[in-house]
């Protein structure tokens, strides 16, 4: 399995046990969601907000309205950090200094580009929805050129990465463990509910595979 | 109602009438979560990480080991931006264009200081547990001196913020809803699972209060 290069940028210093450098570690963190937290400069301040993202190989796509702040910031900087997490449980120890997380977070770093080629832009858009819901571009009724012509897309070419998982148990202080206070895991999964059809959909049309497959794999309550 | 003043730091350009200034609103966003994405400046980049917060009044409160780049670079720099976000659905339009999410997301801008005061970084590290798990603090071994002193706090005092909800069905083009395409939402959760107590928890410690009230308020496996 090959890693991606260690530098001062992605090195992570604290918890360095639970780091990884693997590319299909930090990859698996990535294709288990859509959202991502992106950061850029304005002004002399950072500011970081959501953004969905698709990818395909080792670029990442943000896309939105041709002006929009961020986007063109990034553009302009040549860089960006898109930083990818799923929280999976609460870690609660005996101690406050000891509570900690189980999580999944990757830290993406690369350069940016405005996407101009007609394929590769069409392709970018595809993988954004299809990152949400595997398969279900397919389903959508063809983007129009009005839409295609109003969207900015900006191609995030991974350049390192970084992630740490922690994914055990509560790490107590040997002799705190017979003290009488509990100490245990809260598990926490984000999952999906049935979808609920609009309103206006025609009687006769189906719910997709994409859909179907979607809620199925993502949830409790089944279809 | 009060709000947060409005300038080109938080001012919401796309999709403005999702735009909200208001505190409570602002705050309700910030008290159903921990967990922040915080940007910060290192050698020319951008770097975002996922982080938890605690919060008291307009203050959020970080923490870390003492040397933590992030938190060190907060304070030098002064100013943060966190933001904090809920995925509450998948909007799937008949068109990949008209695709989005159903969240509530906020963005914080505040001046940094690291906190010195006895009693208000005690108060400080109470509020990160807690904002984890609701009135858990009181629960746990009381934090010693040497736990105190090798954790860094930094107050973040919230200048300003905006934040964005969007909480409605599919919004497709007119001349699209005849299609034999569906559209819908697919109502996204976060769920806590029922605790699972650490095995070297002596028998008679019962859980607590606050993990049994966390559990059933979040979850849809009861305990």
């Amino acid at each position: 399995m090959s890693s991606y290069s260690v530098n001062n940028l992605n090195k992570v210093i604290r918890g360095s046990k639970r780091a990884t450098y693997n590319i299909e570690e930090i990859d698996a963190i990535a294709d288990a969601g859509f959202l991502c937290h992106v950061g850029y400069e304005f002004e002399g301040q950072t500011i970081v907000l959501p953004m969905a993202y698709g990818k395909i190989g080792q670029t990442f796509y943000l896309h939105g309205s041709l002006k929009n702040r961020m986007l063109t910031n990034l553009i302009s900087s040549g860089k960006a950090c898109l930083s990818i997490t799923h929280l999976d449980g609460l870690v609660l120890a005996r101690s406050g200094f000891h509570h900690s997380a189980n999580y999944r977070a990757a830290t993406i770093f690369g350069t940016t580009r405005m996407v101009q080629d007609r394929d590769e832009k069409m392709k970018a858009l595809e993988s954004v929805v299809n990152q949400m819901v595997p398969d279900h571009w397919d389903t959508l009724r063809e983007m129009n050129e009005k839409e295609f012509k109003s969207t900015l897309v900006v191609a995030v070419d991974v350049t390192t990465a970084s992630a740490k998982i922690r994914a055990e148990g509560v790490i107590d202080e040997k002799e705190d463990q017979n003290l009488p206070v509990w100490a245990g895991v809260i598990p926490i999964k984000q999952i999906a509910e049935a979808p609920i059809t609009a309103p206006d959909v025609p009687k006769e049309v189906e719910i997709p595979e994409s859909v179907k497959d979607y809620a199925s794999k993502n949830s409790f309550l089944k279809l």
